[in-house]
């Protein structure tokens, strides 16, 4: 059985044809062009399918369905595209644009839920029934699967743990709230806490650095660079207070971390696990996994496949 | 159908029997005297359980089942109190202690969870799915519904909405932790915030009040009392933000708050919930009910009641 996975970003569009037990046989990416409107954004993904079919060796009515995570908030039983600000989209029916235009199966969800649904599927959360996902990058996506299932909530929108309220007089956040974890946590924040201290006069190797991110501030970090551990140290105590507090209420068997920067590895999860322990105290009856995600920049397309799955 | 619904307080037993569409046909309730130990606490609900069997004209065997709430932490499925601090019981065997001495089936489950349960059953949150409750009292219980079933997490024991960490340097929590929401919104909390206030001088028409609990401070806060009104904002700033965060991450569709103070009405839920929806700020896409519990002193009866349902 093939799949089409879908990864669609604000700047890149990934996609992959993965077979039904994850296999991704064969991938591409093109550039999203969000600014150039939502029919060319669909125009490109329909050339993208066809692409892949092309390159597989099937038609495309040889892929049994399609399945596509979008930054921004998604009704996924309507599939509608609430909002998502990347792309520029407002109430967008997306399931229906992109299935009367491919004439196939198309399930859309957030990319948070995508890929946290690829990570249970084949990745770090194989085997759990429960788990509580974050990925962290400009902003923090997040995704709570309950008895195997994204748990969409009241408002559909399923977990934003990027907008727990950590500091309520904290800095504005985009949401229109304050002090949100995001304003802490994320890259952009790392990168934004980086250069106060740097315009406080703090030294560190990368102080020369014209388009600093926040990859390069944990490389710093893990060869000792002494402003770069100090700011990974405060974004990390920052998620370990509010993965506590969402573990003392939902209790996940998995915490599982994702996004480019946990690609760095020990350097940031190892002060993410130790502040989530110092803050769940005696709460933490047994050992509680704590684990980078496995599936790296494939996730999105194996998740976006998972969705198309989850229809057949 | 007959059921005995058991609430065991740290001071008070608690018993009723319950139909099985929740009628509760007779009740009737005796000190608990935990100091005297476990085998006179179960004598005493023995003694209990007969007595309202005699009141209702049947016999022991005429019940199909017991359920009983604990103030503590409970493994449900093995019947096991891990811990009881008011009861002085550590990995206490309650279903078989009780299930043997009584010869009926019996169902434990922590006093929070059975008292969410009643209130889904019959209360304020008939109808929902899911539910978030939060009992303040002395401290601050709580249960997260999913599903319709009590959502026990990873640890076994629940959501423990008291210990979410508010404030990182806050003060030591009995838990062994620091600034969890129970030392800031419990009504413990408020009576020590409210003495402090007292000692800074602050004026208020209960200053000269002896032995003052948290009840008598809604009641002058409701009266105008501007010192009391302060400090019941002060704990519903703090509910408001955890249930926020809460909200966020897990999206009941209900939130009910329960526990003695609550039934002082308008004048704490109304700061609770603003605190609550300015929290959630444009995140409350529609209008999330916040309701106070509705079987008031006989919610530990009546949710134990259904647990002992569950068992059939």
């Amino acid at each position: 059985m093939c799949l089409l996975g879908i990864d669609l970003g604000g700047t890149t569009i990934k996609a992959g044809i993965v077979n039904e037990v994850g296999e991704l046989l064969v991938k591409a990416q093109v550039p999203t062009g969000a600014a150039d409107g939502a029919a060319a954004v669909l125009e490109r993904i329909g050339a993208l399918a066809d692409e892949l079919c092309r390159r597989l060796g099937i038609t495309r009515k040889g892929l049994k369905g399609i399945g596509i995570g979008v930054p921004g908030s998604v009704e996924g039983e309507q599939g509608l595209v609430r909002l998502a600000p990347n792309l520029f989209w407002r109430d967008f029916p997306l399931v229906e644009e992109l299935s009367v235009r491919l004439d196939l199966p198309v399930a859309v969800d957030n990319d948070a839920h995508a890929a946290a649904l690829g990570e249970m599927w084949l990745g770090a959360g194989r085997g759990f029934q429960s788990l509580l996902m974050i990925t962290i990058g400009t902003g923090i996506g997040s995704a709570l699967i309950i008895n195997g299932c994204v748990w969409r909530g009241f408002f559909g929108y399923g977990a934003e743990m990027g907008h727990v309220k950590m500091l309520p007089d904290g800095p504005p956040c985009h949401c229109g709230g304050r002090g949100c974890l995001e304003t802490q946590a994320s890259a952009t924040a790392m990168v934004r806490r980086f250069r106060e201290y740097l315009d406080d006069g703090r030294p560190s190797r990368l102080q020369d650095h014209p388009g600093l991110d926040a990859r390069e501030i944990l490389a710093a970090a893990a060869g000792g660079d002494e402003l770069c551990l100090q700011v990974v140290d405060e974004a990390a105590v920052f998620l370990g207070r509010a993965l506590a507090n969402a573990v003392l209420l939902a209790g996940p068997e998995v915490v599982i971390l994702g996004g480019g920067v946990v690609q760095a590895g020990e350097v940031f999860l190892a002060p993410i696990r130790r502040h989530l322990k110092e803050a769940l105290g005696g709460w933490e009856t047994r050992a509680l996994p704590v684990v980078g995600a496995a599936l790296g920049n494939d996730a999105g397309i194996i998740g976006a496949a998972r969705l198309a799955l989850q229809l057949m």
